[in-house]
């Protein structure tokens, strides 16, 4: 194998690429990234328990001398080529084994894995494929799957449940204290879908939608879901069993709707949260609405003092005065994933789940539950 | 105790402050901040096991109603006010022993520390201080702490040796494998001084620098170290113990002088150490001064593979071939003390310590001991 490149071609790709990169693994060639060069085209792919990456490269810089596979300890590949300088490399295989890596005054070997060890990896693309606009895939994924578990006694709650019907695509996170789901409309698809990807893997997907593409494609397999996006196909195991049935949880009607600035409620929680007592590893506020329509967020604790703090609410509020008292990290994590300047948090009461809405948040529903305190 | 002040004016104290502020300590009165309000300003004192600092408040915000000390639990306080919206504050004394702390729509309470706990703590100024520009100080930092020793089997060498005489300062640290000395020339000054400053106090010292002053005035004292800037007090406490005698530790004569362009060797160096042995925690590269006098900078791991760099010396070598092998980490930690562009490295044997100097950096020595390879 030989071949020469731009160093910064190689080195963007890489950096796409190391995503599935594993870094502690029982089998050590999961830590190399396999490297195919073509006639034309360089082919990168890297895979580990949850995720695999194949990416094409072609370029105007690419000049391939001699085809051939090699197999390269991953992480060491991507320090060495983030560092080096000259604009362009060389990269040839000696001794067999040994891949050889030449650019301005430097001079580097790396002793090459087994290529003969790595897997077959299929990345089967669909014929009926969905498109999505790659901003509206990336703040899905920004917007939910913060709300998976992160313990895993019951996995599937760490995945994000994928439905897709007719027109209308959703994205649905719960870890059985809140949830989150969004509502997109989409062009009609032939395609059903109701599948269940694991939250990290839509993190690291989110990472690489920084690109600045239109589109992503969606293709669905039995076992599996690929995401097609330029020329990088990310390919995410589904987690298996069935994501628990959530419409029910929603409440359709709120006798109690109070609207917010956002950012004001937001600093009062943060606030609040400073001086609370903790409920295992999260704050615990309470929110009181008062009959002068006032809303007092209040925290106490006793050995170290109290906050009270007044939010003023930007309409007239709908509804009798409440209290209920929540977990100030589960409110600011879903206050954040809203654009709009202007929140609507409804209640239907004091020991029911409430959700936050926003109006340039269309489909998009934040829903918590509250704790109950003496 | 009750006084009304602008909210940024006592935050940017508090953050000052809070550098002495213990976080663990068996003393739980040592994680309180001491404010005091006096008829026309607020003195903030806090202290740990290494620093302590006293700092006085006046400003034009400023109005006390009731004068009085209180100790307030620093952590808390800092992150209280540092959330806190409204441009003003009202601090009060309520039930003896709870601060109140109004500001915009936010109403807090804290539990105060008993201030009779809090120790007397002097910061005497003594009437000759020695004189230094507040960013040469920085730089003194900056150029010799980072050498200092971390393990503490020898504590004297985790401070920096500070000493004055007649018209030269110097700054010595050493971890007994590497040396950095910075000398520079003061105004005569009366104050002989010979003392050893922890290195973690100096690093503290040097984020309060930020601070746009010209001055800052050193005030020796019998078992510590005063720094007056501007309105702070910083004191630390000094090492015991004689500091090793390091002036016949720097070569006179060198025979062997090589100039580099300062960043172009780094990154050489830098590319070497990622493919390097390890010794202890620390990569040994190498170093070859060839016939040709162009330097090779070379790493060799038997698992991962290798390096060689090419360094092309911008000016005729002076001297003879030399091969020596060093930590990267010393050399890169060293390089990045100076500020010229161009650096000179001196050598006087291979086995024997060698120097880094630049034109750009008058006073400014870095000394490393090699490594033996075979």
């Amino acid at each position: 194998m030989n071949f020469v490149i731009a160093t910064n071609v190689l080195l963007n790709q890489l950096l796409i690429a190391q995503k599935a990169l594993s870094t502690k693994t029982p089998a050590p060639y999961l830590q190399g990234i396999k490297l195919e060069a073509l006639q034309n085209e360089i082919i990168l792919i890297t895979s580990n328990a949850d995720i695999s990456i194949k990416l094409h490269i072609k370029d105007d810089s690419l000049r391939v001398d001699i085809p051939g596979d090699v197999l390269i300890p991953g992480k060491y590949f991507v320090d060495i080529i983030r560092k080096l300088e000259g604009e362009q490399l060389e990269l040839s295989v000696i001794d067999q084994n040994i891949l050889r890596i030449i650019a301005g005054d430097s001079d580097v070997t790396l002793n090459l894995l087994n290529v003969d060890d790595y897997p077959e990896l299929n990345f089967p693309l669909s014929d009926e494929p969905i498109k999505l606009d790659s901003k509206i895939m990336k703040a899905i994924i920004r917007q939910t799957t913060f709300a998976t578990s992160t313990i895993e006694n019951r996995p599937i709650l760490t995945g994000v449940n994928i439905r897709v019907e007719d027109e209308k695509l959703s994205a649905i996170a719960t870890d059985s204290f809140r949830l989150s789901q969004k509502n997109i409309t989409i062009p009609k698809s032939t395609d059903h879908m109701n599948v269940v990807i694991p939250g990290r893997s839509l993190d690291e997907l989110s990472k690489i939608l920084e690109m600045n593409l239109d589109e992503i494609l969606i293709h669905l397999n039995h076992k599996s879901i690929l995401f097609e996006y330029g020329n990088v196909l990310f390919q995410s195991r589904l987690l298996e069993g069935n994501f628990p049935e959530t419409s029910r949880l929603i409440p359709n009607e709120f006798p109690i709707v109070i609207k917010f600035n956002r950012d004001k409620l937001f600093v009062a929680i943060e606030r609040a949260s400073l001086l609370s007592s903790k409920e295992g590893s999260s704050s615990i506020v309470k929110f009181n609405l008062r009959s002068d329509n006032i809303v007092e967020i209040t925290s106490n604790s006793p050995e170290l003092g109290k906050v009270t703090e007044k939010v003023y609410p930007l309409e007239q509020v709908v509804g009798v005065p409440i209290k209920i008292a929540f977990s100030s990290k589960y409110f600011m994590d879903a206050l954040k994933t809203f654009v709009s300047d202007e929140v609507y948090v409804k209640f239907t009461g004091e020991i029911r789940p409430f959700v936050i809405e926003g109006n340039s948040d269309p489909g998009l529903v934040q829903l918590i539950l509250p704790v109950r305190t003496e």
